[in-house]
């Protein structure tokens, strides 16, 4: 009981210097992977050091928010009714890669040469968390299939359960309209080590093995 | 050569699908520990689900920014002329700790139960760098020793070098002036393993060693 009274004594005499800078420190932890104390670090640091970066910060923020919508075509971040993939004439249009999220449309662009499109989920089907195919877009897919302009439907979806049941979903979709539907190759990762690898994936890659192509070294 | 202009074609097929997604994506590296993937994986988060938190945040720091000022007695950050410290009737204006930076005012009120105020450094000095005890404000410092308001100074600078030397030129200004000046205690952290204990602070541990208090325990 004096512990507790002890506890609630020395807590109030905890305090602050400035108000502004509590709720900056309080705003910055809606950032993923930021607690108090990088939160604290951080505001010392926009507030001593960079003023102008922090300015350019919170405009930034204000104008993405203000800006940014869902692309038409893609269902991806955009700053126009189409993102700067799809307004691009020189991108395949026929082609389609459908992915799971935004920051799959980035990764496929830093390390791919797809010249086609996206069509960005934003999720997978989860029935038990009540999102079915219509809240994933797949009703806009299913029209743009109706028109016979897709041409081949590539599946990049993850490879987790939900991954997998959503890439079927799309398969049966495109199999309908009798459009060429792939998925990603799956194996063994460039810069792996065979003795880390699960045992699932080094199977498939043992049965899906191909012939040596001497070409391409 | 052939490599090369691969790369650059390669380089130049990257694309992005929103500019204002992209400014988000630059203006959050500038937060410490932020690079481009957490930059952008933070970005999405904000935009997808985190908007009004977002909004908030654009509104903290530009509040901040416009609001937050230095203390005109502890030379901390604060909204007003004096900081909620400084400003408030219950604490000793008689006892002053010297600090180095905010983050360590903020560690003092979190950890101890210091009942003065603080004065803050903003650095340590540093003759290299052009850093000497004017650009602290030790002036301001040495005028308020010299009003014979203080009655006991506690340094509280690291335990660096420069910390060092900052310490002992704040203990000769006290010295100067005839004020009871203090030091925090070194010696061997709570929970911390003698093992791993650099030999300096165990020599000094050692030397300083204090009669077991039963009554503490």
């Amino acid at each position: 009981m004096v512990w507790i009274c002890l506890l609630v004594l020395k807590c109030r005499f905890k305090m602050s210097f400035s108000p502004s800078f509590d709720a900056l420190v309080d705003a910055l932890q809606c950032l993923s992977g930021v607690g108090k104390k990088t939160g604290q670090r951080m505001a010392l640091d926009l507030l001593l050091k960079k003023q102008e970066q922090a300015q350019k910060l919170a405009h930034s923020i204000a104008n993405a928010l203000l800006n940014v919508k869902r692309c038409q075509c893609c269902r991806n971040l955009s700053d126009e009714e189409l993102c700067l993939i799809c307004a691009n004439p020189k991108r395949d249009k026929t082609l389609i890669c459908v992915v799971e999220q935004p920051s799959d449309v980035l990764a496929f662009e830093q390390s791919t040469d797809h010249k086609g499109i996206y069509f960005v989920l934003m999720g997978h089907i989860a029935p038990l968390d009540g999102i079915g195919p219509q809240a994933l877009g797949m009703d806009i897919l299913d029209e743009r299939l109706k028109t016979g302009e897709i041409q081949e439907l590539i599946l990049a979806t993850s490879t987790t359960l939900e991954g997998e049941g959503t890439a079927y979903f799309l398969a049966e979709l495109g199999k309908k309209y009798g459009v060429k539907v792939t998925r990603l190759a799956h194996g063994v990762p460039l810069g792996g080590e065979l003795t880390y690898l699960d045992d699932k994936t080094l199977s498939l890659a043992f049965n899906t093995r191909q012939e040596y192509q001497l070409d391409n070294h």
